[in-house]
Formats: C-alpha cells, structure tokens, sequence
C-alpha cells in the first residue's frame, strides 16, 4: 500500500513460523506493538527453506532504486526466521544441509548489507532469529494425524526432524549472526529456558503440534525481540517513535486540518 | 512495502474500532483470513470523526496516477467505519452533525468512485460499517475510571454520547450506502440481534467499556464481513485467490526456482 502516512515498516521474513496471523503470533504482537507507528509487514511462507528463501526474497524486498526513489517503504528492521525446515532429514524434500543453510543465511544478509547489491539498505537492522526446539513425538503424531484426516492416502508419514539436528542448526545461526555482525534471538535456547527443560511434558505448553508455536510460545518470543529492539535499536522503541497522523485530543478544533497538512508536507518523494 | 508478490491489499479505514491490532481484532482477523493471499492494510486513527478523516484518507491513499504506475498496492477493497465518534453530543470536541457526517461520507465515497477524482479507483470495492450500538452506563463508568486512573486531573468527565444519538448515525450510514450503491455491514443491528436485545446486560459481552469491542463483538462484525465479500465479491474470497508464492510441497525439487521465477515475470510494472 502506497501510504504517506507510514513511510516505515518491519518485515518479517520466514517460514511458518512467521506466516501465522494468528491469536498472539509474531506478526499480530508486533502489529499492537507498533499500532499507528509502523506498518508490520508479514512475508513468512510456510515450509520455506533458506535454498527457497532466497530467490523469494528478491520478490519481497524492494530494490535500493526503488526505495531512494520513493516508491517503497523504508524497511526499518527486518527478522529473518528461518531453519525449521532445512533441518529436517536428509532425503526429505524441504532438507538442506546445514552448511548451506549457513551461507544463505549470509547471503541474505549481505543481500541488505552489501552496498553493491541492488538490495542494499543500510537504514535495516537485521535481526536472525534461531529454529525453535521441538517435541520429536508429537510432531509425528501431528504428521499421522493430518494423514489421517486426509483419509491416509499414500505412505503413513514418518518422522522427519530430529531435536538434536534441529540444536544444530539453531546453533548455525547464532554463528552466523556473529560473524555477520548483526543481532540474533536465540528463540530455541529461551523456551527451553522458559519451560525449565527440553523433556516433552516442559515443552508442550509452548507448540501446538511439537514444531509450530501457541500463543505462550510466540509470547516468549516477543519478549525477547522487544528487548532487544529496545536496547539495541531505541529509535525502534514504539513508545518514542512518533504516532502516525496526531493523537485526536490533539487537533485544533478550530483549524483542524493544520495538523494533517503538517504530515501531508512530508509526502514520500514518489508518491503522486 | 513495495512487495512483487502481494499487489493487492485490503484497506480498512476508520476510526479506534479500526485501528485495534488486539487479539480478535478485525484487523487480526481479517490478516488471517488472507493470510499469503492479500494484505490487510489498518489505516485506523482512535478519536477521529469524519471531518478528520477526509483529509487523511487523501494521505493514506494511493493516487490513481501512483498506481497505475505501478508505485502503488492495488486497494480491492476498502471498509470505511466512521460515525461512532461523530455521534458523540453537541458541543464535545468530536461532535459532527448528522448531515455533515452523511456528506462526508458521500465524499470519502466520491473520492474512490467518482472518475476525475484524483484518488478514482474503479477496482476498489468500497464497504461502510456503521457504528456499534454503546452502553452508555459502562461508558461513562469507563471515562471516569481512567480519569482516576490519571489522578483526577481536570473536570470529572461526563456522558457525551446517547444510544438513540449513535442509533441515528447508525442509520444514515446505511442511508448513505443505499444512495451510493455500496454495501454496507449494519454491525448495530448484528449486536443487537447476536446479544438478543439492546439492554446494557445483554450487550457487555460485546464491549469492553460500553463502546470499544471485544473479541466477541469482532467475531460478529468479522462474521458478517467475510459472508458479504464471499456472496457479493466473490473473487475475493481467499479461499479461491491465488497463494502468493506456491504452496512447498508444489515446488519442483530439481528446479526449485522456476516456481518463484514464474512469479517475478508478475512484477508490478513500478518496480526496480
């Protein structure tokens, strides 16, 4: 939406995890969270690996042109949440070894980062966000479930992740993270934390299907980004960023289009 | 966000019945329903009456210019939900006459519909929603409580709206969708008939403070909004829309990336 209003926004990028709009998700707690500051911007594709992520990426991510021209959003910060798939089994159809899962994880960054690339936006913060751990037996049971209502056509699925692999994993962004200088939230080492362990029964209040997150699971989340984006990032801080068009109380009843037109003076410049 | 993948959004404009990002919010709601097939775009601004909001409307829409440019999301549909704050007493700041209120409307209407308009969007399919019935004792009840809860600064606040009053306002809506042949969600009458009356204990299951929804009064304004986008606009019933992106399991392994190419040769004809 070509908006004057809102110049900025969040993205959030990733798989599943990221594409839920629902109850007490990312995307919605982020949405509250900065109501009439910034646009929150959800680009998650459920069962996305990094190997896919990344020619998807260039689709979703407006190019540096567009942006100085004025035709995009300023994109102020940008979550890339991705490993859950690519650590699933090798010969499953979403695995991706995790060494290339690291240099796409590096290249998406410097997709942003790099000056030379068309992409390239020094005004977003970047933030990794790790595969979350996972409760091995209920998602197979999740798996066969779904089978099942599909009137268990074709093979009985088996399982396809592994709790030890899917640590692997998390642990590869958090190096990535590192060696690319920008912020990680380490999601799979704070519900783990949160639950006191990593046995199924500490888990369970956390995943509704032992890999996708319920609203306590998300909460945890959320906790931490703020956090971060608080300390790290305070001009992110929604309680110190200005509100989009003034408070009501706010207008001048006698010249109330004074206030609007303050806003309208600060059109993007592509806008027509 | 310039975004390739998502050309098309939902615009819901109004006042703070719109601009709530709660759990079970329309807004939530709605990005659900659509989830990976459109975006749903909150342009709500909490106090607003419609005086105000036509100024705004011309910032927060796209000009015809930008977007058949290609600068810009097409809007399929806009919910204009205006009058609750309109429809406050005579002599309180957000007060608008019903005349005024029916022309502005009639002009936020024209804005979209008529040709020469700057803003004229003949894809646009244009949806009012008319305001809540209130509880006039919980209102009240919940001015004074944050009155307090700010260290009863000021003159004790007092009522400054009328049921039959926002009842009037409810009406002229639907007046002024009939007069400009565009649908309209009679959520006053949907409470009133979900709750089976109009007494205040009837009705608290559906407010929060007598004015302001809860998840309960959303799922009826929700329900009723999604039944009259399947029945009249058919193409727009995500059920049916085109996913943004495929679904994984369609990818093709050995060729992952003619999936997400055949979705850039979409590419809005404004990006870089």
């Amino acid at each position: 939406m070509a908006s004057t209003s809102y110049t900025d926004s969040i993205l959030l990028f990733g798989d599943s995890l990221t594409q839920a709009w629902s109850d007490g998700s990312l995307a919605q707690r982020m949405s509250e969270y900065y109501m009439r500051r910034c646009d929150i911007v959800n680009r998650g594709f459920g069962g996305y690996n990094s190997d896919w992520a990344l020619p998807v990426f260039e689709q979703v991510f407006a190019t540096k042109e567009a942006r100085e021209k004025g035709y995009a959003q300023q994109v102020k910060l940008i979550t890339i949440w991705l490993g859950a798939n690519d650590a699933t089994l090798p010969d499953t159809p979403q695995y991706v070894p995790a060494d290339r899962y690291k240099s796409n994880l590096v290249k998406l960054v410097q997709l942003v980062k790099d000056p030379s690339s068309a992409y390239h936006s020094p005004e977003t913060e970047i933030v990794l966000i790790n595969a979350p751990p996972i409760i091995e037996s209920a998602w197979v049971e999740a798996r066969v479930e779904k089978w099942k209502s599909f009137g268990s056509e074709g093979p009985k699925p088996e399982q396809n992740r592994d709790k030890k692999v899917t640590k692997q994993y998390a642990d590869a962004a958090i190096e990535v993270a590192k060696e690319q200088n920008v912020e990680v939230v380490d999601i799979h080492s704070a519900i783990i934390e949160a639950a006191g362990g990593e046995e199924a029964e500490q888990l369970k209040p956390y995943f509704y299907d032992g890999l996708h997150l319920t609203s306590e699971g998300y909460a945890v989340l959320f906790k931490a980004l703020s956090s971060l984006i608080v300390s790290k990032y305070p001009e992110l801080n929604p309680e110190t960023m200005p509100m989009r068009m003034p408070h009501w109380a706010d207008v001048d009843l006698a010249n109330p289009n004074e206030a609007f037109e303050k806003v309208k003076k600060g059109r993007l410049a592509g806008e027509l």
